[in-house]
């Protein structure tokens, strides 16, 4: 009742809220949802623990506002110097460090883009970054389809440059490509040549590139897709910070998001940080914007006790990513047994791509008018939920995110209540989660 | 270069920034600044950290989303419920948490006001409200001017009003009312009719009141007093929601604001709440923005055990009022004796409001151009940083805001310092920060 314009939009509760407040557990609450949709990593959560305990000795100037994140902006600008191999040093006052990377998008679509401004955005995307980039700044966002090709493939510079093209004609005014990279939901890095191809595109349109690096440590061996048909071998990450970028655009226009969240499985703690190595005028105004979204100083504390301590790091990243490995198997192996169809080729982040649709539709006669929310509704009646594709802006209706980063007990009983919810022909009921809600559009604004 | 028009209004730092950044320490940094500037309360911090290191075991599950902090909401609504003497008990989905009350005000100005729409704000403010409120979500403020009458007093009322009549005749639409409550910086509480006399106002004009509430708990017994001329005796602390509403406002227009950073002292935990009781629509709009700032779990798991810990939640408030009312009776001797004349009646928050200006002419033959920029110089001479009044939207020039909740060495360092600067008659230098640059108007957006 009388609220903003803007607010009056979001008065409709979003279903998916009541799933994820009411989470399984195995005795305390064996009626709850298993939750494979959130990327959480899970794996190394013992170790993280274990590090954090025995170094929190929380100084009493963690109680006051400190000096402005000096010690985490350091912590931050030295590691990802070394983990991303930056071409140059990242200095401490290339960082403007938030309280995570929904955050992160947040402050760096106000500071590019002005209301009614497009930010391009490849299908399918991480399916918060429509809400993130565009719902408090007026940013609009310009999708891009890429049909039968490989969004992350050669020709996908030329797909970005026709949306370009097409803004322009429209008389709209462009001003950045958001990539996350590696991607999400596909689990893939960008291939260098591919990288390099859309530095210069956005050169020549004069477009911020932004590059959402938060899976960059997150990378694996891939011991199975044998022919991946997207790209052979999977591309190694490459962060654009790696890349000597003389020639190929000018550098103030280059920027890079990455936090806690994913490579240290800690999306809890809440810190990402924007990183631009050649561009003074944006980080003198996000050095006050930051305030509005500031980290915890208890979050600033464990982030420089673990980035500081390199020796354990190394350690951690390497466990982390072997593990990654071993359940990437597990859950293509899983796949296959149970005739589901995955994208393959992926060797980062924790989750595969799935068509769970082509499988659901094999085991019924009837044809679901809404093949993406009749997948939804029987994993939901499973008590099992997953990121829909629909929301991720997929291209191809069926196709859902899952997440295998688990502890393999919580995993398979998600995996065992999927194959049950795609195989099990139950009437099709009425949609009980609207898939496309998070899916916002600048029109819907 | 090529930002955002919004982001290019702020690429020349803020030269506040360099102060705070270098602080003083009797050893470590000398040369450092004083700073009696930013509103924080270390007198506690000892109790505070004692209370956090016997507590604090982190749960794996901390590294994850988690439920949408459940507990801290189930927290802060019992702990208010409580405290702030609610009519009508709080639960927890009234109350929305963010990390900080910064973010809190930035949330309910965005949800409240549209771009161009006007927030009533009474002179002099919390300096950082205008910030807050309207850089990133286009609102605008409506300052209101109290010439000689007290802006908490009876007849503040009216004037407020006026400025709602002037608003209205320019065509403008005035959606809200933001207090601090207590009053930051003339710390002291408005009486209990005058907050009902600005309820009945907001009602009459359709507006939100939005009471920031965060020193709600950092009240005090002033015992030095004995006639203050604005207040006889100092008003006593009411909550909003300690007040029936029935008669008085449609209660779906009334909303608090309350944090850690100052009944806590614990600016660096971020962790800060919007409490709305009787707004459904506001509080499901709230539900996914908030996840833009979200709260740290560490802070989360803190600020429970704490606020769950109820025994010595209740010794810790009295300990830091009764040190705050020792603290009190110290800088007023202080200001006193070297002949610094102060708003005097102050029983909440942590800062006295004082005349420096005045002292700073006595001691010069020549008469400043800019009385503000003139002491702020000397007092940066001194190395001691305070509050503007210039900053706070002050209509007197020469006040400024002086926090007097440190350890007793630091503080009086500091007011040793203030002497110095404003006794010293040296030249007048010329202007090494903008006292202005704080206070953001609509028009400079």
């Amino acid at each position: 009742m009388s609220l903003s314009s803007r607010a009056s939009k979001l008065t409709t509760p979003d279903p998916s809220f009541s799933i994820l407040t009411n989470p399984y557990h195995p005795t305390l609450n064996p009626s709850g949802h298993i939750n494979l949709a959130v990327a959480e990593n899970t794996l190394m959560h013992a170790s993280l623990q274990s590090h954090l305990h025995s170094h929190l000795h929380v100084p009493t100037s963690a109680f006051t506002y400190g000096d402005f994140f000096k010690r985490s902006r350091s912590a931050i600008a030295t590691f990802l110097t070394k983990h991303l191999h930056a071409v140059s040093p990242i200095k401490p006052e290339h960082v403007a460090v938030v309280s995570g990377c929904t955050a992160a998008v947040e402050h760096i679509s106000w500071a590019l883009a002005d209301p009614g401004d497009l930010i391009l955005l490849g299908r399918p995307y991480y399916g918060a970054f429509p809400w993130d980039a565009t719902i408090r700044t007026g940013a609009k966002l310009a999708y891009v389809d890429f049909g039968d090709e490989d969004p992350l493939g050669d020709t996908c510079v030329k797909k970005y440059e026709d949306r370009i093209l097409e803004a322009k004609a429209n008389g709209e005014n462009v001003t950045a490509l958001l990539l996350c990279h590696p991607h999400n939901p596909l689990g893939r890095c960008y291939p260098l040549h591919v990288l390099i191809d859309l530095l210069k595109l956005c050169n020549k349109h004069k477009l911020h590139l932004i590059s959402d690096e938060i899976y960059a440590l997150s990378v694996f061996e891939n011991t199975v897709d044998a022919e991946p048909p997207l790209c052979h071998p999977p591309a190694p990450f490459h962060s654009v910070l790696s890349i000597d970028l003389t020639g190929l655009i000018d550098p103030a226009y280059v920027h890079v998001i990455w936090g806690m969240s994913k490579d240290f499985g800690a999306n809890g703690l809440r810190l990402g940080a924007i990183i631009s190595q050649h561009n003074i005028d944006l980080m003198t105004a996000l050095f006050p914007l930051v305030l509005l979204t500031s980290v915890s100083s208890l979050t600033e504390h464990v982030l420089a006790n673990i980035l500081e301590d390199d020796a354990w790091v190394e350690t951690y990243i390497k466990e982390n990513q072997r593990k990654l490995s071993t359940y990437y198997k597990h859950i293509t192996t899983w796949a296959k047994t149970n005739d589901i169809v995955y994208a393959p080729g992926v060797n980062a982040g924790f989750f595969i791509w799935a068509d769970l649709g082509r499988t659901f539709r094999k085991h019924r006669k009837d044809e679901p008018e809404d093949l993406d929310q009749a997948v939804m509704d029987a994993l939901l009646r499973h008590k099992v939920f997953l990121a829909s594709g629909a929301r991720f802006g997929s291209e191809k209706p069926g196709w859902f995110r899952i997440v295998f980063s688990h502890e393999r007990e919580y995993l398979d009983e998600g995996l065992r209540r999927i194959v049950a919810a795609v195989t099990t022909p139950e009437p099709l009921e009425e949609a009980r989660i609207d898939l496309r809600r998070g899916s916002i559009t600048a029109e819907d604004l």
